[in-house]
């Protein structure tokens, strides 16, 4: 079986068990509120393939499958991949926001076509399903792991938002400290995805130390993604990310090589500190970074974080057919050219 | 013991165990989004009596006391007291920003001061935090009452989010029949006292049908001081409400006795179907609207709902000291004047 093949069988499981949340909320009275919620997670019929990939709910039928003996082990964790993908989405609800971003995944995003007000409500409705979702874990798993995967999603919530305030804050500030852009993506990114492997080990019902490898998997898998999707930023062939390669460098955001080229305050701060980057300045931009190192210091980091997170997944042992699709979903994420 | 007595003995130790909840998710590096949690909840040393009236914590620690034998058991549902102000601190944040108010008690509110996009992130992890202080309700209570806790707090923040959705939809809507008046309060205000009344109830360990009656008491208290509210923001005394007396009329809010005087289609929805109601000729459209059957309607749903919570008390059998503060709290909201 190949990563293919398991995402056809176990993804429309993971939306039936979406939409069933969603539905717990559902009233004559409240339609709209529900088609909110429909409409971001693209399981909608108009959607086509406007739903993301879900790698948060694939990571977390993994980790579960590859930590618990019984043939189609994975599907213990329904309840925990439901909600991480919930999850996910609530953030999404109100980055879209507090980005002004006007389109997602191709469409108008919620906040554009409902208005701001509504759009927060529906981000916080959607918060709640994750954790509802998450309260299903307690049929398969018993009380006392049902409340413990409440307080790691509760743990995540947290991070995340401690992420997005660093995040928000950074666009203010003229620098930023490496060690602040860690922190964030750390909350931003990484705390999710470590969230993703625990909370399928915790379904799975495995004990310390390996419960920790799973989550300390996910954190480096996490911080491995972010730096080559920065590096996907600068870099990043146009033709296969899809995004202009302009990117990140005409939007100004402090992405790591940008922080590393500004730590080293030669000619690329320089420039960077004149003014916004015009998207045709960009590709010389680019050049001056990779002169300077940025480049070789981003990869080194990506390289650093995957060697981490595969010394991690070697610890939790995961098993079987399920461990190798866990393994190949981490190497297919870290080197990734979209 | 009187009322005041208590909530100077009670309140501190809720406002402590808020505290220790929002350290929880304090880093040095996001002291900021801390500040503006502790800002909102009147928690600074600024705050003055920026702080609300804490009713709800009030309403979860009278419920469990007076169901609990014990001396002080009201100190059990310490946890639940503080989720739900944190719960519903976390939605006049996001409230504050739908409907776009500059102040509340006397201060700028938190987007006013830190902006939309960290205002909304504040409110997120607020929520969190709410979900967070209830977690520590296992360690009074046990595993499986905690877990129920959770699925009773989500439950009223789902109906919140249904309230909301309602509340701001009305706005643009022209007519709103009383159906759909009841269900956005049952949303919006009920939801969240039933859960102070039940999560006090399941603090105290107590059983079915006890439970239940608690939990409507809450309910029909909450429908009640609402109806209670909407009446006196037309005929209140603007000494004793502090606001001014144009109130609901003058800010288009599509309250109960407004709702009923459109619903009547007489003089006063001739009137108010011409266009926005001046300050100055509020005074005379709520002469009307009293001539036209609303003030003496708002007053029967008054009597009906508090009859219905008078009832679920007594089912309720709430017993000692607590069980008459309860009582006297509950009949001081419904029959307050300002």
């Amino acid at each position: 079986m190949d990563l293919d093949v398991f995402a056809r069988t176990a993804l429309p499981r993971v939306e039936r068990t979406m939409a069933e949340a969603l539905e717990r909320s559902r009233t004559a009275a409240t339609e709209p509120l529900h088609e909110m919620m429909v409409y971001h997670l693209g399981l909608d019929p108009g959607a086509g393939g406007a739903s993301g990939k879900r790698i948060r709910p694939l990571l977390v039928l993994l980790s579960c499958g590859s930590a618990v003996p019984e043939p189609d082990g994975w599907r213990r964790a329904l309840p925990a991949a439901a909600a991480v993908e919930l999850l996910h989405n609530f953030s999404l609800i109100h980055d879209d926001i507090q980005d002004a971003s006007p389109t997602r995944r191709g469409r108008p995003t919620v906040w554009k076509r409902w208005g701001i007000p509504q759009a927060i409500n529906a981000g916080d409705a959607m918060y709640t399903l994750a954790y509802r979702a998450l309260l299903d874990q307690g049929a398969v798993s018993g009380p006392e792991i049902a409340l413990e995967a409440q307080a790691v999603l509760q743990e995540t919530s947290l991070a995340l938002t401690r992420g997005q305030f660093l995040d928000l804050d950074f666009e203010t500030r003229s620098e930023v400290s490496l060690e602040a852009y860690w922190e964030m993506i750390g909350g931003k990114t990484a705390a999710l995805l470590a969230a993703c492997t625990e909370l399928g080990a915790l379904a799975a019902g495995i004990e310390e130390p390996r419960r920790t490898a799973y989550r300390e998997f996910g954190r480096s898998l996490g911080l491995a993604f972010q730096a080559q999707d920065d590096l996907l930023g600068i870099w990043g062939d146009e033709s296969q990310t899809g995004k202009s390669t302009a990117g990140d460098l005409a939007a100004g955001k402090k992405s790591l090589p940008i922080l590393y080229g500004l730590g080293r305050d030669g000619e690329f701060a320089r420039r960077w500190r004149a003014g916004p980057v015009h998207p045709d300045a960009a590709a010389g931009m680019a050049e001056i970074l990779e002169t300077e190192g940025a480049r070789r210091f981003t990869e080194a980091q990506v390289h650093a974080r995957t060697g981490e997170a595969m010394h991690y997944l070697e610890e939790a042992e995961p098993a079987g057919e399920p461990g190798e699709l866990l393994a190949f979903l981490a190497n297919s994420l870290i080197r990734r050219r979209d």
